[in-house]
């Protein structure tokens, strides 16, 4: 009866970006499979440099990600080759604010360049997970984001990131994981427990429609708990990556949801 | 008895940018007296993190340049901390580039927050012989400035770097070096021969005035060429550095000299 | 006229080694089938951490060497993870030794730690050619091998690795490429020339026999150049790598040739 | 009652080892001044190339160990060249044995090729620090000390290095730092504290003295602890570092200490 039939949050829920970590090689190394990838998603985070990607690598992973038209973020992380940025690290936070300015400006080379413009910021890693849960990491990443020039940060739903992006004058994009156990507080089951990680390719795919459409997600422990997400986390590295990206993405469409580029949703 | 008695060209016999490499320091380990050499020069290269400098490092070094309204300019290198980016490499230009371009935008990026701009390029130690005679390795470095928003290149007269900057669309500025013996060629002594480099520094104060204002140097062998220096490079390493620096300058002031921050240089 | 049938020499044209570079693996980045490999060849050059490799490749390397009675050699390198030590730098021969004998003793400790001995040295990619051509550095890479307690050095045949073996007292095991084109000069047709790497496996494998047991090979011009060679490379880095490899060795074996571990033949 | 009036407790009171560290200096640039510690110590922890030192450094600080018969250890530490070491890293005890083993066996090529022996192992900045409570660590360390065919541990007293070295068939050498202020526990007070670390030259001397020959020291807040050094350790990198290690040599010999080099404190 209400004439505004599709409000505004309706029609929101109804629009997601999904977004998946590119540009994970590291000079003759190979990994994943980017171009297929890039067929699913919406917004790609770009590896810059620290935990993977090298120069030469961005160049191409921003042209590629300019041809489909994918929006592209940095991939920001500790300076941690050798372990791919996974193993935390007691960074304070001006040396994390320092390394996050330099590899988001490495990259925005890369974008004018090819261009296109940097649109997101996300964490990579054991950065990603420590700066989750320490306010002083997740403003240094915001803050080295909006001095890097970058509008909007990428995080997860609830954790530090949120408050550091408001309060850096930043647009926050909260991410849910459609292959990945939750607890019920909302965080992510660890990686090392049991069942933490799904690879049920029709299970992960009905997951991401239930957390997109309904805003809820069935926990661990078989209870339920409410998301809003702006965005989809599809991992890139695993085997059944691609299989996975496009069933997902197949999904979403299926139920009538529009897979939008992060900047369009951000800038709302 | 011409009237335009301060005719253009005089004005710029009498206007010169004295540059230096900055920030060569690497995590807890210092290289040169930063504070002193700033005090002297009208631009600094400051070092990207390929042969020496790392992201804090970079933010330090651009502020003392922005408090001091020294002008700043990316030093960019090949990838080479063990050698300082002294040893000769075989990359191909697109590599060449492709780091160029991560260095710049790294380096901008802390421009960009500490507000100031980044107003030219420079090739560093192996970078630099090679490309300064070789047009490919010329036009990437030059290309690189370009596509990082940078408007200016700092080379060697006469070198591939002065072509290569006029096809990039760049303003190239001609540095000289008052401290180094030149061949009757117009190319420096190498660095191993015997009087390559002059410690005196009342004879390289004077070879700077005589440079500038006279636009000729006596060469290793007694003759002269013609010079019209943009900018004069002091070297911030060695043990008279400071010393040196200061010299120069006050040489150069006496001789009525102006030294002006290469961006006004460069826009002319 | 010598009733001895089997000459030494005769003897010795029926047995080889096969050697193929392996562990080049890096951190979280896989390459090659080690595996694989591994079942075909009696040596392996094992990276050590400048060109690929890290500590934990390198133990799980040798251990998986150890199991299959694979001797063991260093691969030395430059110092260029980015560009695979596959661009030269003009690295003075005390920076050869220096980085040479870091990364021998290096694997020394794996293979002490996993009960096996360490057999020979090869330099890798770069440092390979370079100082095939060079004898300072040549004999700086051999210097590094001896002083590490290594005594045997794998290299080029008719290149300066074999005087700077012999110079040094160490065994020099020449080595032969079954899959590339040579020149009348016994060099290697540089792999950027059209024809330069051999992909068709049953000629490659003929050309290995051929070489063993004759003691010649084709040129790319159609001449016929004699060889010797105590030991055959294999490329393991390959799309048809594995095939390769095991043509090879199933004609080798087929046609009566033994291939024995490097470290019995670098004894005799 | 014992007519031997000097025991053999007795007597190995009045000996003591003093290690430094060395070797920290890393390409061009220099830390510390290794030639004047040197005089004053007789064990020096040698950095391996993964917090400080290159090869070519590792190779001349072994000579200058040599030349002064100063003993050499290797100085492990997490691979962390831009933080120097000093930041703590989630690496599991796998990780750790395998970087340790990787520096201790690069090292003892040298020591080697030298014409010295390895000594003994000391972990370095954050893995000291974390493997001094944790046993996992700490038996990493050890295991690889004992792969690498390093006979003796160097470590603080009464942390889990002790236990370690026990359980891996190593001696043990417990260090004491007379330049920093102890807990009631016997573990040293926080750097960040104020008072964590001593600056008064004489006052340190004194403490060297009082632990050594009588076994114990005052703690932070005026208790006094009792403590059985077999090393004391003096820091080669602060301003002071020359001035203060003159001092505790000269007030240990004054007192009648032997100062004798770990080797041999080793193998009692």
């Amino acid at each position: 009866m209400n004439a505004i039939g599709f409000s505004e949050t309706d029609e929101s829920k109804k629009t997601v970006d999904v977004n998946s970590d590119l540009g994970e090689s590291f000079g003759v190394w190979s990994m994943g499979d980017d171009e297929a990838i890039l067929s699913c998603v919406s917004s790609a985070n770009v590896a810059c440099g620290y935990h993977a990607g090298d120069p030469s690598i961005m160049k191409r992973t921003v042209a590629l990600c300019a041809s489909r038209g994918v929006a592209i973020g940095g991939h920001v992380s500790f300076p941690d080759l050798l372990g791919f940025g996974r193993r935390n690290m007691s960074c304070d936070p001006d040396e994390v604010y320092d390394y996050c300015l330099y590899q988001i400006g490495a990259l925005s080379a890369f974008c004018r360049a090819g261009g296109v413009s940097l649109d997101h910021v996300k964490a990579h890693g054991a950065l990603y997970n420590q700066a989750a849960k320490d306010a002083k990491l997740a403003r240094a990443v915001a803050a080295a984001a909006r001095d890097g020039g970058v509008s909007a940060l990428l995080g997860l739903a609830g954790s530090e990131f949120e408050a550091a992006a408001r309060d850096a004058g930043l647009s926050f994009a909260s991410e849910v994981f459609a292959d990945r156990a939750y607890s019920s507080d909302g965080s992510l089951l660890p990686r090392s427990l049991e069942g933490a990680v799904l690879h049920d390719v029709a299970l992960v795919a009905k997951r991401a429609v239930t957390m997109v459409t309904e805003g809820r997600v069935e926990t661990a422990d078989g209870a339920e708990i409410k998301l809003r997400p702006d965005s989809i986390c599809l991992h890139g590295d695993a085997r059944e990556a691609v299989d996975m990206a496009l069933a997902v993405r197949r999904a979403l469409e299926e139920a009538g949801v529009t897979i939008a580029p992060a900047r369009r949703r951000f800038s709302r």
